[in-house]
């Protein structure tokens, strides 16, 4: 059964994604709806090559227009990790280990990266990127957002992503970027 | 480019994993051909899943009969990671990190699966499973074998997989009963 309309779906299982996107999104009077799908995501180290298997996936039973999307977790002292697996170690592992690893290192340093495909039809879609800088806090705080938020201080601020609201996240959050830029592109190519 | 013959192909990057298995084949005169082929393989927490998203990919470009493998190393305290993202996490944090995250546990226990598909044309393949029961030693030992050998006590043994030579190995490992399953079931069925 495919799904037909005039709105923006997003294939996510995360609703809170879902609740951040689509506040950003109804700033430009797009409509989001949210698609609790499942879909098949390769292994790979780029967040783009994991978005395109989404699109891949998801093109089979989503109408277009849809947005996919895919968040990695990229912290400097641990080569990366967890990266594209951001999701996979915060269910086996959790936050307390991710200090653990972290607890005898001065460098902090970290980058939060979203990337989506917003697929416009069945021949075109166009990929958009959000990222944002900062550290890892040395314990947790906050308990607004969700994964990672309560250990990820965004450069500039002195307060963890989930110590601000969502909508102060969403102005410096990675996936705040990503859908900032997709609602500019819709606003301004009229598309929705 | 497809290739032909009459030998039984192994498709993976990792050829340590090629010894081991074709010094276990080569007991039932099999001959093994190293495919070094990076193939897609979709994320999933099951091995199976993996497995088979490896031979559709596969299939593509290498005739059969060939075998696709994936293993992950279970640590229970660990709620199972690293699981089926085991190289990842080996190349990305390394072995002191997995004994960090369990310098205060006592509970050690661990298990090491592999499953690997043996697609003997384009329409037939069957799934083989290795597993070994163990612990994680408390520091590394020994310098054979790859990967997380050098902190894997099978049961019954006091060394790690690292301090074991091949052959010996081949006889405690997930991945030695895996391909002596696959040995025993090419010889009964005169496939090869």
């Amino acid at each position: 059964m495919r799904r037909g309309g005039d709105v923006v779906r997003f294939v996510t299982n995360n609703e809170h994604k879902y609740k951040e996107a689509s506040d950003i999104l109804g700033a430009y009077n797009i409509k989001l709806e949210w698609v609790p799908l499942p879909v098949d995501e390769i292994q790979s180290e780029y967040l783009e090559d994991i978005v395109v298997s989404k699109v891949v996936s998801a093109i089979e039973v989503v109408d277009p227009p849809f947005i996919v999307e895919d968040t990695g977790l990229f912290i400097h002292a641990l080569n990366g990790f967890p990266g594209v697996y951001a999701s996979y170690v915060y269910k086996k592992l959790g936050l307390p280990s991710i200090l653990k690893l972290l607890e005898k290192t001065r460098n902090r340093k970290a980058c939060f990266i979203a990337v989506g495909a917003l697929v416009i039809d069945s021949h075109i879609f166009k990929i958009f990127r959000g990222e944002v800088y900062g550290e890892i806090a040395r314990e947790m705080r906050g308990s607004q957002g969700f994964g990672y938020d309560p250990i990820f201080i965004p450069e500039g601020y002195d307060k963890t992503m989930a110590e601000m609201d969502r909508e102060e996240k969403n102005r410096v959050s990675h996936r705040g970027r990503l859908f900032t830029q997709i609602g500019e592109y819709l606003a301004g190519k009229n598309i929705v």
